[in-house]
Protein backbone atom coordinates (compact mmCIF):
# COMPACT_ATOMS: atom_id res chain seq x y z
CA UNK A 1 0.00 0.00 0.00
CA UNK A 2 3.03 2.82 0.75
CA UNK A 3 4.07 2.11 -2.65
CA UNK A 4 0.39 3.65 -3.82
CA UNK A 5 1.32 6.43 -1.69
CA UNK A 6 4.60 6.78 -3.22
CA UNK A 7 3.18 6.64 -6.61
CA UNK A 8 0.85 9.17 -6.32
CA UNK A 9 3.12 11.49 -4.55
CA UNK A 10 5.01 11.77 -7.63
CA UNK A 11 2.29 12.43 -9.46
CA UNK A 12 1.65 14.94 -7.25
CA UNK A 13 5.00 16.28 -7.83
CA UNK A 14 4.97 16.49 -11.80
CA UNK A 15 1.37 18.01 -11.66
CA UNK A 16 2.71 20.74 -9.41
CA UNK A 17 5.85 21.19 -11.56
CA UNK A 18 3.56 21.52 -14.53
CA UNK A 19 0.64 24.08 -12.88
CA UNK A 20 -0.15 27.55 -14.17
CA UNK A 21 0.85 28.57 -10.78
CA UNK A 22 3.94 27.22 -10.72
CA UNK A 23 4.98 27.96 -14.27
CA UNK A 24 4.35 31.44 -13.32
CA UNK A 25 6.23 31.40 -10.54
CA UNK A 26 8.94 30.47 -12.36
CA UNK A 27 8.88 33.24 -14.68
CA UNK A 28 8.40 35.54 -12.02
CA UNK A 29 11.21 34.26 -10.67
CA UNK A 30 13.41 34.62 -13.92
CA UNK A 31 12.04 38.35 -14.49
CA UNK A 32 13.35 39.10 -11.03
CA UNK A 33 16.83 37.56 -11.41
CA UNK A 34 17.14 38.87 -15.04
CA UNK A 35 16.78 42.42 -13.72
CA UNK A 36 20.27 43.09 -11.28
CA UNK A 37 18.86 45.67 -9.28
CA UNK A 38 15.84 44.19 -8.58
CA UNK A 39 17.31 40.54 -7.69
CA UNK A 40 20.09 42.62 -5.50
CA UNK A 41 16.74 44.56 -3.49
CA UNK A 42 15.26 40.84 -3.01
CA UNK A 43 17.93 39.22 -1.97
CA UNK A 44 18.81 41.45 0.87
CA UNK A 45 15.05 41.46 1.75
CA UNK A 46 15.49 37.53 1.88
CA UNK A 47 18.20 37.76 3.97
CA UNK A 48 16.74 40.00 6.70
CA UNK A 49 13.60 37.99 6.65
CA UNK A 50 15.83 34.77 7.16
CA UNK A 51 17.67 36.13 9.92
CA UNK A 52 14.85 37.87 11.89
CA UNK A 53 13.24 34.16 11.41
CA UNK A 54 15.96 32.13 12.88
CA UNK A 55 16.61 34.51 15.52
CA UNK A 56 13.20 34.21 16.83
CA UNK A 57 12.78 30.80 16.34
CA UNK A 58 15.81 30.39 18.88
CA UNK A 59 14.15 32.55 21.05
CA UNK A 60 16.60 35.84 20.70
CA UNK A 61 15.65 39.29 21.22
CA UNK A 62 14.84 40.96 18.13
CA UNK A 63 16.02 44.78 18.30
CA UNK A 64 14.66 47.37 17.25
CA UNK A 65 16.32 48.61 14.80
CA UNK A 66 16.14 45.10 13.34
CA UNK A 67 12.55 45.78 13.08
CA UNK A 68 13.15 48.89 11.17
CA UNK A 69 15.58 47.48 8.93
CA UNK A 70 12.82 44.90 7.92
CA UNK A 71 9.94 47.23 7.39
CA UNK A 72 12.49 49.65 5.30
CA UNK A 73 13.36 46.28 3.28
CA UNK A 74 10.25 45.48 3.12
CA UNK A 75 8.79 48.58 1.89
CA UNK A 76 11.22 48.91 -0.96
CA UNK A 77 11.27 45.51 -2.17
CA UNK A 78 6.84 46.46 -2.09
CA UNK A 79 7.36 49.02 -4.33
CA UNK A 80 9.24 47.13 -7.14
CA UNK A 81 6.48 46.01 -9.54
CA UNK A 82 8.55 42.95 -10.27
CA UNK A 83 9.22 41.92 -7.24
CA UNK A 84 5.71 42.73 -6.03
CA UNK A 85 4.47 40.55 -8.40
CA UNK A 86 6.72 37.80 -7.56
CA UNK A 87 5.76 38.12 -4.22
CA UNK A 88 1.96 37.85 -4.61
CA UNK A 89 2.74 34.61 -6.79
CA UNK A 90 4.80 33.33 -3.57
CA UNK A 91 1.60 33.68 -1.46
CA UNK A 92 -1.18 32.41 -3.92
CA UNK A 93 1.88 29.19 -4.13
CA UNK A 94 1.83 29.00 0.04
CA UNK A 95 -1.80 29.03 -0.43
CA UNK A 96 -2.50 26.21 -2.94
CA UNK A 97 0.30 24.01 -1.02
CA UNK A 98 -1.14 24.52 2.01
CA UNK A 99 -4.73 23.69 0.52
CA UNK A 100 -3.81 20.41 -0.34
CA UNK A 101 -1.22 19.53 2.74
CA UNK A 102 -5.19 20.03 4.72
CA UNK A 103 -6.62 17.60 2.14
CA UNK A 104 -4.26 15.12 2.23
CA UNK A 105 -3.59 15.33 5.50
CA UNK A 106 -7.32 14.73 6.76
CA UNK A 107 -6.58 11.00 8.09
CA UNK A 108 -4.27 12.01 10.54
CA UNK A 109 -5.98 15.16 11.66
CA UNK A 110 -8.71 13.27 12.55
CA UNK A 111 -6.92 11.08 14.19
CA UNK A 112 -5.82 13.42 16.31
CA UNK A 113 -7.72 16.33 16.05
CA UNK A 114 -7.31 19.99 14.52
CA UNK A 115 -4.27 20.76 16.36
CA UNK A 116 -1.98 17.84 15.15
CA UNK A 117 0.11 15.38 17.21
CA UNK B 1 -4.26 22.63 -13.77
CA UNK B 2 -5.30 23.41 -10.45
CA UNK B 3 -8.13 21.01 -10.64
CA UNK B 4 -5.51 18.11 -11.30
CA UNK B 5 -3.70 19.26 -8.24
CA UNK B 6 -6.69 19.10 -6.13
CA UNK B 7 -8.23 15.75 -7.68
CA UNK B 8 -4.68 14.13 -7.22
CA UNK B 9 -4.82 15.42 -3.17
CA UNK B 10 -7.54 13.89 -2.50
CA UNK B 11 -6.58 10.56 -3.89
CA UNK B 12 -3.53 10.68 -1.65
CA UNK B 13 -5.76 11.24 1.10
CA UNK B 14 -7.79 8.11 0.15
CA UNK B 15 -4.68 6.30 -0.39
CA UNK B 16 -3.59 7.18 3.24
CA UNK B 17 -6.83 6.39 4.85
CA UNK B 18 -6.26 2.60 2.98
CA UNK B 19 -2.48 2.28 3.95
CA UNK B 20 -1.58 -0.42 6.41
CA UNK B 21 0.47 2.21 8.41
CA UNK B 22 -2.88 4.13 9.11
CA UNK B 23 -4.27 1.39 9.94
CA UNK B 24 -2.20 0.39 11.73
CA UNK B 25 -1.65 3.04 13.83
CA UNK B 26 -5.77 3.45 14.10
CA UNK B 27 -5.68 -0.02 15.63
CA UNK B 28 -3.02 0.77 17.98
CA UNK B 29 -4.14 4.03 18.89
CA UNK B 30 -7.85 2.43 19.82
CA UNK B 31 -5.75 -0.28 22.00
CA UNK B 32 -4.54 2.39 23.95
CA UNK B 33 -7.75 4.23 24.36
CA UNK B 34 -9.89 0.94 25.58
CA UNK B 35 -7.18 0.79 28.19
CA UNK B 36 -7.69 3.13 30.79
CA UNK B 37 -4.30 3.42 32.64
CA UNK B 38 -2.45 3.31 29.60
CA UNK B 39 -4.57 6.19 27.99
CA UNK B 40 -4.51 8.08 30.81
CA UNK B 41 -0.57 7.75 31.02
CA UNK B 42 -0.74 8.76 27.39
CA UNK B 43 -2.52 11.83 27.82
CA UNK B 44 -1.01 13.21 30.63
CA UNK B 45 2.39 12.26 28.52
CA UNK B 46 0.83 14.54 25.57
CA UNK B 47 0.11 17.17 27.61
CA UNK B 48 3.42 17.78 28.96
CA UNK B 49 4.43 17.50 25.74
CA UNK B 50 2.39 19.89 24.22
CA UNK B 51 2.90 22.37 27.19
CA UNK B 52 6.31 22.21 26.90
CA UNK B 53 6.35 22.58 22.97
CA UNK B 54 4.32 25.69 23.54
CA UNK B 55 6.29 27.15 25.94
CA UNK B 56 9.53 26.96 23.63
CA UNK B 57 7.64 28.09 20.67
CA UNK B 58 6.31 31.42 22.71
CA UNK B 59 10.37 31.29 24.10
CA UNK B 60 9.79 31.19 27.64
CA UNK B 61 12.27 29.78 29.94
CA UNK B 62 11.54 25.73 30.70
CA UNK B 63 12.74 24.95 34.00
CA UNK B 64 14.54 22.19 35.71
CA UNK B 65 11.23 20.96 36.89
CA UNK B 66 9.16 20.68 33.98
CA UNK B 67 12.14 18.89 32.76
CA UNK B 68 12.37 16.23 34.93
CA UNK B 69 8.74 15.77 34.99
CA UNK B 70 8.62 15.17 31.35
CA UNK B 71 11.60 12.92 31.75
CA UNK B 72 9.42 11.18 34.38
CA UNK B 73 6.11 10.99 32.08
CA UNK B 74 8.30 9.52 29.16
CA UNK B 75 9.97 6.61 31.46
CA UNK B 76 6.26 5.55 32.26
CA UNK B 77 4.94 5.76 28.90
CA UNK B 78 7.49 3.57 27.61
CA UNK B 79 7.36 1.15 30.02
CA UNK B 80 3.76 0.75 28.88
CA UNK B 81 3.97 -1.73 25.88
CA UNK B 82 0.53 -0.95 24.12
CA UNK B 83 2.18 2.96 24.15
CA UNK B 84 5.43 2.31 23.01
CA UNK B 85 3.95 0.22 20.19
CA UNK B 86 1.60 3.19 19.40
CA UNK B 87 4.46 5.70 19.71
CA UNK B 88 6.61 3.38 17.01
CA UNK B 89 3.92 3.18 14.82
CA UNK B 90 3.29 7.22 14.73
CA UNK B 91 7.08 7.36 14.16
CA UNK B 92 6.93 5.53 11.53
CA UNK B 93 3.85 7.46 10.14
CA UNK B 94 5.76 10.94 10.51
CA UNK B 95 8.63 9.46 8.74
CA UNK B 96 6.19 8.36 5.80
CA UNK B 97 4.48 12.22 5.95
CA UNK B 98 8.33 13.16 5.74
CA UNK B 99 9.30 11.26 2.70
CA UNK B 100 5.82 12.14 0.68
CA UNK B 101 5.83 15.57 1.67
CA UNK B 102 9.53 15.80 -0.09
CA UNK B 103 8.33 13.89 -3.13
CA UNK B 104 5.53 16.49 -3.59
CA UNK B 105 7.79 19.70 -2.73
CA UNK B 106 10.24 18.74 -5.25
CA UNK B 107 9.51 21.48 -7.44
CA UNK B 108 9.48 24.45 -4.80
CA UNK B 109 13.09 22.50 -3.16
CA UNK B 110 14.33 23.66 -6.79
CA UNK B 111 13.37 26.94 -6.82
CA UNK B 112 14.11 28.30 -3.66
CA UNK B 113 17.02 25.70 -2.90
CA UNK B 114 17.26 23.07 0.20
CA UNK B 115 16.28 25.29 2.99
CA UNK B 116 13.07 26.64 1.71
CA UNK B 117 11.89 30.15 0.95
CA1 LIG C 1 -0.68 43.95 -6.22
CA1 LIG D 1 10.20 -1.37 20.54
Amino acid sequence: MATNLYDLSYELQNALRESDEYKNLLALYDTVNKDESASKLFANFRDIQVKLQQKQMSGQEITQEEVEQAQKAAALVQQNEKIAKLMEAEQRMSMLIADLNKIIMKPLEELYGPMGN
